[in-house]
C-alpha cells in the first residue's frame, strides 16, 4: 500500500483534473496568437480565469496567472516595494510587516528587500502560532507599505486572523497580502468580504499541475511587474501563457473535492491525532489545534529523530514530511517550530501529516499500526530515551 | 485540413513528448521530497537536466530549470545588472549592449533598467537584420557588463554572428548572453566551443510544454535571483520544480525530431518561399536569407493587410502570423522590420511562416494553393493594389 500524506508540500491529480490534462494536450496554440489555434487556447484560459475568480468573487480582470506561489510572492513584495507605478526600485524607503513563520519565498524575498535598503518587520508568533494584534498595531508606521502574513502555515497548519489584521490594516490605509496557498481550493474565500489587497495561491497544492500558481489582485492596485516583456496577463506578467497548468487549476477547482470533502478529511486527521496521542507516548502536536488546517497535524515524537521516522515510513510506501519541502535541504531545526518555542530538539523530532481528498481511512488504519510499530523501534534504539525510562 | 505554420510562437507537442507526458502524470512528488514520492520526480528532472546539458555540452549543474525564456531572459538581465553576488540593485552603474530587435523580454526588461539608472545600448541592424560587429566594438566601454544578443530572431529568423561578438567580448572579458529560443532545439549547440557565458531557452518552443524553460549559465558566473525562496536550482531559482514540463523538455529534446529533421523542414520552406517570390507579384522576403533559421521566412504582400491575411488564412485552418505574439496586442508595426528600414506600409503587410516538424509536403502544397487565392482575392479589394495597376 502506498499512502501519501504529504499533501502540504505537493498534492497528486485528481482523476478528472488528469483526464482533462489529457483532453487538453491537443490544445497547443499560443493564446497571444490571433488564428484560432490561439483564440482555442484563449477560450481555455480565460475560461480558468473566470472559474477562479468565481471561486475568490473577484473579477477575472483581477486574476494574473504566475509560474506558482514563489513567483507570486516575490512580484508582490517586489513589486510594491517599488513605491508606485514606475519601476524604480524603493523610490521611497519601504516598511513591509510580515511574521517570522512566513513560507522562505516571503521570507527570502523580505531578507532581500532588506538588502536594498527597504525596512521590514517580522512579527512573533505565540506558542499557538499566531500572531499578536497588538503587536502589529504597534509595529506600524508613517512608512508601512504592506501587511504580508500567510493565511495558514505550511508546516504546522495555523489560520491567522486575516479579517482582524485587514481591518487592522485599513483603519491606517496599508495593503494587505496574503500567501493564501494553504487555504485556496480548500475553504471558501471571498476577497470582497475580505477586502483583502493581494492574495497568492499555486496550482499544485490543490491538485492540478505544478508550474502554475496566481495572484488575486484587486483593481484599484498597481504594482510593478516582476517578468518584463510580452503584454501578457495585463502587462503584469510577461511570457507564454502556461495553458495547460491553467486550465488544470480551472479544472481542480472545479471539482473542488477538498472543499466538499472537507469534513471527511477533518475526521481522518482527527482519527490519526487522537491515536498518536493516545497510543504514542510523549507525543506533542505543534501550533493552534483551534484554528487550524484541517488536513493537517504536525506533531513531535520525543526522544527520536523526525527524519529517521520519515525514512523508515518510506519503507512502508507511507509518505510524511518534517517540515517545508522548500527547506529540506537544511539541516537546522525548522525556523517556524522555533519561533513557536519549541525546543531545538523537540523540534527535530517533528513531523508533518497533511491529508487530501485521496488519502481513505484504511489508508489512515494502515498508517496507525505501521506508525505505533517505528516510533517504538527507533526508541528502543534511541540512547535518549533509554535513559529516560531509568 | 488543418495546417500550423507558426512555429515560432509555439509548437504542438511532438506524439512521442505527449506519450511521456501521459506517462508522467502519476510522477507528482515534490522533487524537494526526501520519500520516494519526491525521489522519483527528483530523479525525472535530474534525467531532464542531463539530456539538456549533454546537448548543450555543458555541466548538468550550470543548469537552471524556469517557467520559460521570459524568465530566463529577465533572470540573466537584472541578475547580472545588480553587479554582483549580492542582490542590492545597481550597486554600480552597469552597461549593458543589446540590439533594436530583441524580443519583448529583452526589450523590456532592459528598458526597466534603464528606468533604474542603468545605461543600454542598442545596436542598429543592416536591412540583413544583422549587427555591424565594428559598432559592437565602438560602443563597448569600462562599465559595460554584458552584451546581450539573440541568436536567431523570432520573426525574421536572421542569426546574428555569435561566434564573433563572442571573441569581441572576450577580449574585453564582457560576458555574453544569448537568447537561443529560436535556435535550442533546432542546431547543434555547443556553449563550450561556443564559450557563451549565459544562454536562454524555452521549452514550447522546440515541442515540450509550455511554462517551462531554461538558463545555462557557465559555471564561473554569478548572478542575483529574480524569485527568492526555497533552496531550488541551486538557490538561483526559488519554487517547486515543474516536473512534467522538465520531463516534457528532455524528452523533446531527445527525440530532437526538429534537428535530424531540419533538410526536410528547410526543403518544405524553401519551397513554400520560392513559389510565392514566383508566383505571387509584389513580394519581398524580410532579413537575411543567407544567415537564417531553416523553418522561417517572412514576407510582405504589398498593398495588404498582414493582418487581414493572417485571418482569412486561418478561414481555412491555415496558421501564420504577423510578428510576435507576445506582441500581437500592438497596433504598430513590427519594430524588428522597421529596424531593417522596412517601410511601415511593406511591415504591416508582412506574414511569417514558420514550420516545424510536423509539417508535410501536403499541407505546403495547400498553403500555397490556398495562399496564392487569397492574396489575389484581398489585392482585388485593395484601392492601393487598384491605383498601383493603372
Amino acid at each position: 500500500m502506498k499512502v501519501y500524506l504529504d499533501n502540504n508540500a505537493t498534492t497528486p491529480l485528481l482523476p478528472e483534473v488528469k483526464q482533462e490534462i489529457i483532453e487538453s494536450l491537443e490544445i497547443f496554440g499560443n493564446a497571444s496568437s490571433k488564428h484560432s489555434f490561439g483564440q482555442r487556447s484563449r477560450e481555455k484560459v480565460e475560461n480558468s480565469r473566470k472559474i477562479i475568480a468565481d471561486y475568490l468573487n473577484a473579477d477575472p480582470k483581477e486574476i494574473i496567472f504566475t509560474s506558482g506561489a514563489s513567483e507570486g510572492n516575490n512580484l508582490v513584495l517586489k513589486g510594491v516595494s517599488s513605491c508606485g507605478t514606475t519601476c524604480s526600485a524603493l523610490s521611497c524607503k519601504p516598511h513591509i510587516i510580515t511574521t517570522v513563520i512566513e513560507h522562505p519565498s516571503i521570507a527570502n524575498t523580505a531578507r532581500c528587500i532588506e538588502g536594498l535598503g527597504g525596512d521590514i518587520t517580522y512579527l512573533k508568533v505565540g506558542k499557538d502560532g499566531r500572531i499578536d494584534l497588538e503587536e502589529l498595531k504597534e509595529k506600524i508606521r508613517e512608512n508601512t507599505v504592506l501587511i504580508s502574513v500567510m493565511w495558514a502555515n505550511n508546516e504546522i497548519g495555523t489560520i491567522q486572523p486575516i479579517k482582524d489584521i485587514i481591518a487592522i490594516a485599513k483603519e491606517k490605509g496599508i495593503k494587505v497580502h496574503t500567501d493564501a496557498v494553504q487555504v485556496f481550493g480548500k475553504m471558501p474565500i471571498d476577497v470582497k468580504e475580505l477586502g483583502v489587497d493581494f492574495l497568492t495561491f499555486s496550482g499544485h497544492k490543490f491538485n492540478a499541475l505544478k508550474g502554475t500558481g496566481g495572484l488575486y489582485m484587486r483593481c484599484a492596485n498597481h504594482i510593478c511587474p516582476l517578468i518584463h516583456g510580452g503584454h501578457q496577463e495585463g502587462m503584469l506578467r510577461a511570457g507564454t501563457e502556461n495553458s495547460l497548468g491553467i486550465i488544470s487549476m480551472g479544472k481542480a477547482l472545479e471539482i473542488n473535492l477538498q472543499q466538499k470533502d472537507s469534513k471527511r478529511i477533518a475526521a481522518l486527521r482527527d482519527d490519526l491525532e487522537d491515536f498518536i496521542l493516545k497510543n504514542i507516548p510523549n507525543t506533542y502536536v505543534n501550533g493552534s489545534r483551534e484554528h487550524r488546517l484541517y488536513n493537517t497535524t504536525n506533531i513531535s515524537f520525543e526522544f527520536i529523530e523526525g527524519e529517521s521516522l520519515l525514512l523508515m515510513l518510506d519503507h512502508f510506501g507511507i509518505a510524511v514530511s518534517t517540515g517545508s519541502a522548500c527547506s529540506s535541504d537544511s539541516l537546522e531545526a525548522s525556523p517556524v517550530l522555533t519561533a513557536l518555542g519549541v525546543k531545538e530538539e523537540l523540534a527535530h523530532s517533528s513531523v508533518r501529516f497533511s491529508l487530501g481528498p485521496l488519502n481513505t481511512q484504511e489508508e489512515i488504519d494502515f498508517v496507525k499500526e505501521k506508525l505505533k510499530f517505528t516510533v517504538e523501534r527507533l526508541r528502543a534504539m534511541s540512547p535518549l530515551y533509554n535513559s529516560s525510562e531509568m
